[in-house]
């Protein structure tokens, strides 16, 4: 089959490689309709992930159609069309009885190499994917796959963080960065109550796009945190959702987070060690939140909504090519280029 | 001045009244401008209410203008235009220090007679308002009058029994009624988060009104039950709001929940017992809650979702009448042939 | 083996009975040590549960040892030293994956005949056990089989309906019924932080009991709403968990909560309509939560608490006796001249 | 007056000064009964607190007896014995119409100068107290002054970090640092539920104290974190509390947590800057929550606690000597050579 393969620092190509099998009884063959890029390859593509080798299959969101199934696996059933989570989750270990998937002690990561499971990425023509009853979700008629690719990890992915940050209703909600998970998160932040969403970037460009979707835009030119603090009362945000992933943007969150807020990162953190202002956050009594978003919780009220047309998330799509065109696909999604691109299997 | 006064069973009358002065330090004047007549003061016109004697001024529904303040007031000013709850509250007691105004130990109601705390009603040009930095919100610009009547109860009880129903983002909502505070519970269930909502109501011109602003409505005609299961797998509403307020509408409410869900009642109950289906309750691990609506707790929220255009209580006006025609007012309100009925002070 | 049998109205008897086999791959069989006579086995004994035909086995509180596993059982082995819920969970269905363990489509209650699902009761020396994964728990040495077969049934059932009533540490708490899950609600209460636990009653000798355990006495004799209120300064108890299962107890608890309480009802109802103070419900903006103790949910942490000797159920256990005198050991039960009896199976 | 004045670095010295006079309507003048050094303090003493100059009385924690009142102050009367926090609120703005008393716009800390508010401190033979009727709260006979002045801001600084940790009945708690609040949190992390607190310190001594009070002890040397480990079945505490004030600190507790645990930190943090372990926080779904104790909101249940005997602060007393001999308790104090220092005035 075809799959995009990481080949060293800012390389990848598009190779034969072996169409995968079953190995356990409760995985599934998936043949893959649709996959994307997402920021988090950007990791492998600058060579950061150790443990990924040459040759590795990259990617981890997907939407396809199961075509073989384990013995064990009850939910689903050969021509199901599903979409599945970044992530495998067991079911039956401490933390997946809690609800914690993301932190189940059998977790693998698609495409991410050795140190996180070992687990061949999606962006192919198939995928294996184990624990498949807990891994994967049916998608009903009324989901599109392109809905499905979004609610299967950046949509999901704003739910959680969003969910994470405790709005009241009525409350005012800051989004820090307005690329495709912060103009998901400002979707979400009305449907959690918001009366009013900000969005702050250093991007003209990207501010429009936000204030398309009902955000009042804030550019970050030194006089972002005065003008939050001008349309709050001089208050500040009641709750604030980090969607870059930087110390920089976290700093600002905690400027622009009202007394007794909770700050939501839904950005991606890999740094050992990020200064933060801890005067400020013991100043101001805030709460800050981070974390690999648990999108296994998130996938039932998710599609819930995108079904009936409270959450709206093809918007972020800014391009659709074939697979075989990944190479072009990272290297204009790594100049910051696209918004988010959409890789169609054949 | 001119006043609706109480005269009996089902009858009011406009009468020329003293107008009212300060009688503490913390009581502000209040020159009214609009006022409303709301189904609790049905009670009153039924002659329900046990203490409310001919004469006494009704109404709890009220905005307007100060005109004059004790020297203990400080939140407002002569001229500012205000809401106001319909219950008082001091602000320094137990209750009022854990945010449970409606239990202040020194509360009154407006227009309920001498049972509630003798205080004169609102449906009047002028009213004396106690506890005014409590009691009373000053108005933005951006809320017009007639949203500052809606907000000041009807719209604040339908936000305070949504926010008591633990609705999380994605929640089918079931909403029992589809009357003022119901279509309102429709509003505020998409706010906090609602991916559908089901209107139940006896009237198909109600449901209609309710499918206007995006409920799926659900005609009670004896299939009602069936009808929720099959829009829900099989489950339930995952959230019921009654707002009603009969023992038939719980024991429906508590049909159409799913196992583990909470029932929030908006409705006003005055009975001193009623047949409830416990054994349902119980087997289906369910949450009643009831009572007075905290509206003080909802003002600031509500007004910022009105302000930015998330709730639009407007809609249920039906009838706008000169406080003159008030008789013809709780007349038509009485035949149910009014959804709402707003009065104009002059 | 040797079983307690129904056998009509008022009456059990030991039978020789068919030893249990494994019917499913997620079954197991167990070797019971221990059982217990429960107060909702008094339902069977009335003859008040339908589909409870004579020669069925009874019971549903056991402690034992795995005798014999399906093929996929995976979390114990033959030998594991377990205690089980009264229902069981497939662990696998929409209400599974919410933890809404008892409302499992495919729960089956032990021992209360065909309209509960038709399984076989444990108050017999073997049981079968399906969904054995979901169903059983593995018991720690430090816990003793007498501290297993209370956290399985109403240790855990205190814990549920405390952890529903929502207490913040510093709260009182009225108990109301001081039988053994009131008693046991009395430890649940102190350790989710009740500053002071009331204990209502009417025995003067269950209150004695209380009153050994840190609960303040307050006697059921007509001036027990007035006591409370001289207790609290006038408010009333901040938290109420009802442990009796009737609607005089459920009035009791309207009238000693503070407004703004949670009444969370421990007890059994089976009533299919039930009289409840609805006006003074609405008037005191009160909560009440009734349920099927989800007993699945709490038996980690409550084993956590027992093993650490925060919780100290055997103080319940008034009678032990051979499973050979169980004909005896329900009519004294019955009599209510027991707290709690276990059942010795040889 | 008798007063403990700052002298410059490291130099506190009792000087006379002049008595307080009421200054507003809502004043309180308190004879100081007690007085205590807390670790806050050292800032002070230090010299690292701007705008603190030579002359300036300092001291926040205190318990008297009122002696004089403004118009204005209606909750207490001249005699009452009070307690007061280490702030100041003014009861009206939105900060604290939301309970947010820290974050009072008007707030000033007593014994801070002139960057916090410029009030005096409570190291002297009187004291006065703004809003006398937000900030002060009248002591029950049942509670002693020295209880009293524990619970005035170290056991409502344990208490306030506890419930922002959310435990959840049944919880492993860790608190890392076993000093006098390290102590007390021990004591409230059982309240809010615990079923077993770890306590970690660098010294051994401490760790005896914590033991004595049902802590596990668990020394600081290296293996710390494999402890936990081993303690909790792999996993990590369900929650932590820090209570030392340090990155160090903080960087410990992200690693004894497990998964989705949240971190609360009782310590005080002064620094703009402070390197943080984000990549563990984001792998390991954390939340942080840090803040300046918002003592006035739980000096309730935290009163009715000790009344009933369920918190024993008095136990981390180890020094009690006269105001005059201030400068030496500061000295012993700073050597960590007292683990809780109370001040007679008399």
């Amino acid at each position: 089959m075809r799959a995009v393969t990481y080949q060293g620092v800012r390389r990848v190509s598009v190779e034969e490689v072996p169409k995968p099998v079953l190995q356990s009884s409760t995985d599934a063959i998936v043949r893959v309709t649709l996959s994307a890029v997402c920021g988090s390859d950007l990791h492998v593509f600058h060579g950061r992930i150790r443990g990924m080798e040459p040759g590795d299959i990259v990617g981890h969101e997907y939407v396809g159609t199961v075509e073989q199934l384990g013995d064990d696996v009850k939910v689903m059933t050969p021509g199901s069309r599903v979409l599945g989570s970044f992530f495998t989750a067991c079911g039956h270990c401490w933390a997946c009885r809690r609800g914690f998937f993301t932190q189940c002690i059998h977790s693998q990561l698609f495409g991410f190499g050795s140190r996180f499971g070992n687990l061949s990425g999606a962006q192919a023509q198939w995928v294996r994917v184990p624990y498949a009853d807990q891994t994967l979700r049916t998608l009903p008629d009324s989901i599109t796959d392109e809905q499905g690719i979004l609610i299967e990890d950046i949509l999901s992915t704003a739910y959680f963080a969003t969910q994470r940050a405790n709005i009241i209703a009525g409350d005012t909600v800051a989004v820090i960065g307005a690329g495709p998970v912060g103009l998901l998160a400002i979707q979400t932040a009305y449907v959690f109550g918001a009366s009013l969403v900000f969005a702050l970037d250093l991007v003209p460009q990207r501010l429009e796009q936000a204030q398309q979707i009902g955000a009042q835009p804030v550019l970050v030119n030194g006089k972002e945190v005065a003008a939050i603090h001008d349309l709050t009362d001089g208050r500040g945000a009641d709750v604030v959702i980090e969607a870059v992933g930087s110390g920089a943007s976290l700093d600002l969150a905690s400027r622009v987070a009202r007394p007794f807020a909770t700050v939501s990162a839904a950005g991606v953190f890999t740094e050992s060690s990020l200064p933060l202002p801890m005067g400020r956050v013991f100043a101001k009594d805030l709460t800050l939140r981070s974390g690999m978003a648990n999108v296994l919780s998130a996938f039932e009220p998710v599609m819930a909504l995108v079904k009936n047309g409270r959450l709206k998330p093809e918007m972020v799509i800014s391009h659709r090519m074939p697979l075989e065109a990944s190479e072009e696909a990272y290297r204009i999604f790594d100049r910051r280029e696209a918004m988010k691109i959409i890789l169609l299997a054949e």
